[in-house]
């Protein structure tokens, strides 16, 4: 059980916090930081191309310096999604792409005239958003789950905002019983 | 770098955390915010009913006084979801409830009694949750995304809860290494 | 409004950070808690069986002694999904079950050639992590709703990850106008 008096420097321009922790007579760093939303570009190469950003999510949790938390995906588009499913054989998302265009054909009448109503349903049937979770700076993933950028409407260039959230603190939920 | 002596005032009634900072021999007022769930009521129209919420969370956002976070969105009921697709043209949203209408239909053979099962099923479908980002007070959405409830089961009255969780502190993770 | 001096001990065994709090004359507990990743193990008995696991995460949030945040539960599989929908009547979930099946048929021609990309199909439709509010140590659920681990390749051992997120404290924000 250790004293601390905590020092905050604010740095705006990084939007990252920090804080250093004063103990006794000795002195050992405290970071407490909080994080920005990072963005993420990915080139598609054509009208549906689930691209592989496992790495690039991996990359933003470890330079994030956090060791444990929540890191969420959020996709700014409504013709394209993200989801989580198998990495090492490609043919999976293959399978997944195709089957979607089998249960949302381009050809059927659609009244949104940009001819793009397929894309659009498939960006919500996957969904544009993922939480997951991170230990020790380390993405938890299953042995074969890889993040996939669901491209329907391509080619394009695509963002993916990427934001760490801490393992927070808990309030002073005690204070409740005083 | 300041130093900061931190209280706490637990208001229990808003379920809000209110602490000020002392520095020094000056003063500055530091906000450390926790937030409660907020409720939407939202009347539906019809059976399937997509209806753009999108300003009511962003007033959730604003009014919550925090700046940067995340906003959770939960859709209490079985037979409703929450989505994110285009706003811009309401055909958008249109096309896809008819699409699914298609891919479940009405007229199908289920077990149960209620008659309701394609509402559950096109809940499931969709989903019922959501994480948004904030940033500076305002929701971090693409050009053309809205955010919509999903009815598939109205006219009814239905819940939208709304909570607001801020960038969090960072636990004091160096001292792992202490 | 009252003055604390907070005091810090990390267990890492636990990963459970605990501090107490320290106020003028008298001292008052003050539980500040980060939380674990928890993991369920979940025994299906068939290739498609939704098993209701929303007691087991009730239980994850009680036992976490931490009021207020979000659970966040993440399937670290490929042909497995988590879904909300509804409890009482269990022929709801065969119903999705089924129409499951009739989207996306076993007998199909797919490329990966272990045989089971319909499995992965569903986990991607329906999705693999879920956003949980709670309130006061209880789950935040509609009248009707439950949790279920939706397996698509069964029968096998099948892991669920849970993880509390305390209600947050917000960082300095007022530091940005000073």
């Amino acid at each position: 059980m250790i004293e601390i008096l905590v020092k905050y420097n604010y740095n705006m321009e990084k939007h990252r916090l920090i804080a250093g922790k004063k103990q006794g007579a000795g002195f050992k760093q405290l970071f407490l930081r909080s994080s920005f939303i990072q963005k993420l570009s990915i080139r598609t190469v054509s009208r549906v191309d689930f691209r592989d950003i496992t790495a690039m999510v991996e990359q933003a949790v470890s330079s994030s310096g956090i060791r444990n938390g929540a890191c969420y995906i959020f996709i700014p588009h409504t013709t394209a999604a993200v989801t989580i499913n198998e990495s090492a054989d490609p043919d999976v998302v293959t399978d997944i792409a195709t089957h979607l265009d089998t249960l949302v054909p381009q050809s059927r009448g659609f009244r949104h005239s940009e001819g793009n109503s397929p894309a659009h349903i498939k960006a919500s049937l996957l969904g544009n958003s993922e939480v997951l979770l991170f230990e020790n700076g380390k993405l938890v993933l299953g042995t074969w789950q890889g993040i996939f950028l669901c491209e329907f409407d391509g080619p394009r260039t695509r963002s993916v905002l990427i934001k760490i959230m801490p393992e927070a603190f808990a309030g002073p939920e005690s204070s409740n019983k005083a």
